[in-house]
């Protein structure tokens, strides 16, 4: 009987909480607004038809061979096309999904024990991507419109200042339609964020896979955009085309770029370049300029019927909630002594799924009263009858505590 | 200005010495021997585009929606189906090719420092997966069948025995049509090692992509198949089907499947669905059982005319070849005193590109005079007249030396 000795990051490895958790609300009947799976109606299934067929007729060959690490050229122009500050595409890399593009920095930024800086709360997905190469993450307070500054930089130096060995190796920020959160970052927070960081040579990984899903406007510009020389810029066809083709990309600066690149050697030899060459082909004679319109005004719409929902329904209690400008995700506060990780699967048996906030708190300290609701899978139907389901669940919980109250206060007296 | 401060790992990596060699190759006139890319002659175009209209008409939502991390079931349980010994579907797990296993079993497996054997020499991109976990590659003695069980042995164990902190953590082999040398381990000597690494705890990383393009017989079972419990199997659809899909596999056992399995999860949340679901409706009817054979019939016939000009190119000169009974690569040694890092752009100004063999030997004493020959992109009258280009060169290289010697020698008398 062989022994596996495992590496002391395997060790530490833990089961994804959000997949278990998912797992469980993935059964038939549920209504979940718990996943971020983008809405099936987006998906341009004809056009990628129509697109595999023309690439396998005139290309076959070539789209099914080995290729380029980088990505494939065509793809890279129209990546730094679309982006909205002077990007050459030999900075530009392809990843399989824009989570690749947080392994490969974890890989090439992190050390054991390095101070990684990150959001309160964050895209648990990040952490993943990071723990394998043992960062020591640190939360940095946030409002609502993003990392508070004055955090930022007490927390980016280092204990003998923004140079020393334990200064922080970089900041994670995802100032668009934030995961979980659905806050976006200010114009005036983005430009003192930018700036703060900059002063403390404080590098900026910025993911930003919601950016183009905004309901009335534009976000204001990337933050990597305002210093490119500072920022890693990631960025994903998950949300505008579909996640099943796992194809995203990072932009980096000259400094940084060849050892990225180096990394996805290692890690795949290069992306799939039958998908890549797919998405091009959709994306001519300019698709996603009629595409992304139709998905914003779904999603719009699903925001509406939500935040409807839940002024309706949670009337008379204590629940806060946003309203996202852009992108898939609301985040709500339930009363006081409610936890929502006890109160998910009361929430299951009455046929609707949401996933609790605490585990998005990188320091382990997270508001247990806090949830994520999805507002862009379930059709606006679905979401009136979740979040009435929602609601009974909380009144019946409520109504659950206040007699358990009653009851112990009447043994005490 | 940002400086950015790379972790340790990204100071050492160097870029890939064959990807840079491959790029000074891929010039317009040249016939590369040089690449491993597969025939795309062999590329089933056509059913690949009926499995890609199929998909999308019958199961578009699902093909480009978010998915299992574990990869697609019913690929899982094609992949158990076709493998020669008992494996659950459940201990499969869908790589975004092969490569990426060898990146998982890394981060699970390798502290910095723990010692990983291989053969010599070994597949380049395996020490590039491994490297970013800094290892300390370990060569193992090797013949003509493989791995020397004694010099095995020897360095599978640490200081203080087999148990001790510093035993090998694995051994990495490639036992079928090896990549660079071609050469197969055979039964007698997969019967040994597997013995001797059950005995000394060892476990064994099977990587088997060329597995399926055997010419006149199977290659004897796999070393997963005689001790499931001690060995990762990986597997790839790269050889048999395509390489631009990115498609591979690996089988593990259940003491270390969920640890690789949390490991995928972070690096890129799950392999593309839309091309794990064509490669099952591709696959149905048993494709591979008609599709594979013409390839095997395609690589060696062109093995043979490589074998038959180096035979008749080569005359008179000190060369030496195997001829593989499978897979894509030739290995050969030319006369001493001749380099072939040194060869190589002088063969390329002929028109002919190949590998050197020094990089593919881990402990950095690669033998200069080794090349590797891939025989199966190149047609049987492009080998023709890039053997000849070679032995030309070589020839040149050879009168040259001579020349010199000759020179040398007047000038000390």
């Amino acid at each position: 009987m062989t022994t596996w000795k495992m590496a002391a990051r395997a060790e530490k490895m833990n089961p994804s909480v959000l997949r278990e958790i998912l797992k469980v609300t993935d059964l038939p009947g549920i209504i979940s607004l718990a996943g971020g799976l983008p809405s099936p109606k987006t998906f341009p299934i004809s056009a990628f038809a129509d697109a595999c067929a023309h690439v396998l007729a005139n290309d076959g060959a070539a789209a099914l061979q080995y290729a380029a690490s980088e990505g494939y050229g065509p793809l890279r122009q129209a990546v730094a096309d679309m982006l909205p500050w002077d990007v050459d595409p030999a900075q530009v890399l392809i990843t399989t999904g824009s989570q690749q593009g947080l392994d490969l920095v974890a890989k090439v930024l992190i050390d054991p024990g390095s101070r990684v800086l990150v959001e309160t709360p964050t895209y648990l997905g990040a952490l993943q991507a990071f723990s394998p190469m043992e960062p020591t993450p640190v939360s940095v307070a946030s409002d609502d419109e993003g990392v508070i500054v004055e955090d930022l930089v007490a927390k980016a130096r280092g204990t003998a200042g923004a140079a020393s060995e334990d200064a922080a190796r970089f900041i994670y920020l995802l100032p668009n339609f934030q995961n979980p959160t659905g806050r976006t970052m200010s114009e005036a927070r983005r430009a003192a964020v930018s700036a703060a960081a900059k002063a403390a040579n404080l590098p900026i990984i910025e993911d930003n896979p919601y950016g183009d899903l905004w309901f009335d406007e534009a976000p204001p510009l990337p933050l990597t955009a305002r210093n490119p020389e500072g920022c890693i810029y990631l960025g994903s066809f998950s949300k505008v085309l579909a996640p099943g083709l796992r194809l995203g990309f990072l932009v980096a600066p000259k400094a940084i770029y060849p050892k990225l690149l180096q990394a996805k050697q290692a890690v795949d030899l290069h992306t799939p370049i039958f998908t890549q060459r797919m998405v091009v082909e959709v994306m001519k004679d300019g698709f996603l300029a009629r595409h992304v319109p139709t998905i914003r005004a779904l999603y719009k719409r699903q925001r509406d019927a939500m935040a409807a929902a839940l002024t309706r329904e949670m009337k008379g209690l204590d629940v806060t909630f946003n309203a996202p400008i852009g992108g898939m995700f609301m985040w709500a506060r339930l009363p006081e002594g409610i936890d929502t990780v006890k109160l998910l699967p009361k929430a299951v048996a009455r046929g609707v799924a949401f996933v609790p906030g605490a585990p998005f708190y990188a320091d382990g300290q997270g508001d247990p009263r806090t949830l994520r609701l999805s507002f862009v899978t379930a059709s606006v139907e679905e979401i009136d009858t979740a979040i009435a389901a929602l609601a009974a669940t909380l009144r019946e919980q409520l109504a659950h505590d206040a007699a358990a109250r009653v009851q112990r206060e009447l043994a005490a007296t």
